[in-house]
């Protein structure tokens, strides 16, 4: 039972961000800015980091939901599941690598970012913006995690309702639901 | 030093917002509606969320700043040495000691938030809203806590900085600086 009294029909964030819309609209746009806006980053590198802070904080509504975006924007779940279990052998770059390292540091605490790390993601090409996003996104996705577990939001009764929502992040980003997509609201 | 070429005379978060406008704008107005919009809390009592956990977050710039601004708004310096030190014996209501407990259990982790600890907010008079809004509160700190340290960011050379920064944060708040205050941009 969520803590406090949140639509039943809207799993993890999404009954949050109908709850107190003055709060979310902020949150919408600067979650999109970050993982949609202009960026050398992918839209999948920058899912891949909201999925692997989302993992470690061990929350479950934000892992699934940025996995299935990230799955459906590379056309495969190996990535993913590398990235979660085994990050060295992920099929990525090493500079995504070393910048999925940097978010894994700030996931726990801003002081365990390491120079060594930063160094590495440089060395590797990333970019001051690129380590900037990276250790914001991830920042950002500590916020995330706290706010969905802290008030103890439940998980979709259907676990088809992830595919919906990652066509909805891929296909349309995180700013309010244009019509048309309202079955999303009603699951 | 911090890992991205921040402007020399602004330390902390200042320096952040000023690298990368396009994703300050939303902090901002998320902090303004969050720590200075109406609300049943007042803003010293929100102030107070925000320095319990960049305390623990062990984020000396954010403590710093947010205990210098809820002491400026309280008029005294008891009350955060005790919310930080002592929080049962601190001059609080009940409702606020219960919401601070909340606020340190986010600090850790959403799912360290027990029904047990909403319970207590609740019998003590917490409405619905302050509940949402401690949890949000603290998960931004803890998203700003690792933005600031994630990038190692500096701390101001005069610790007299920290009195003008309470000053603009109590006085202006959390948006833009108005025309008047580039001292505090030029220190």
């Amino acid at each position: 039972m969520p803590y406090i009294p949140v639509e039943e029909h809207l799993p993890g964030i999404t009954g949050l961000l109908e709850y107190r819309k003055d709060s979310a609209e902020p949150i919408r746009d600067l979650t999109q800015f970050l993982l949609r806006g202009p960026n050398s980053l992918t839209e999948g590198e920058r899912e891949l980091i909201a999925t692997i802070v989302s993992h470690n904080n061990q929350c479950k509504f934000c892992t699934t939901a940025h996995t299935a975006a990230a799955d459906l924007l590379y056309g495969e779940c190996d990535t993913t599941d590398k990235v979660k279990h085994d990050l060295e052998n992920a099929p990525l770059s090493e500079k995504m690598k070393a910048l999925l390292v940097i978010a894994r540091q700030v996931q726990q605490s801003g002081k365990n970012v390491t120079a060594q790390s930063v160094d590495r993601a440089r060395q590797a090409g990333a970019t001051d913006v690129e380590i900037h996003d990276t250790v914001l996104i991830a920042a950002l996705f500590c916020l995330y995690n706290r706010y969905v577990d802290g008030l103890a939001t439940l998980e979709p009764a259907d676990p088809a309702y992830y595919g919906t929502l990652a066509d909805r992040l891929v296909n349309h980003g995180y700013t309010r639901l244009p019509q048309g997509y309202d079955h999303l609201k009603k699951k």
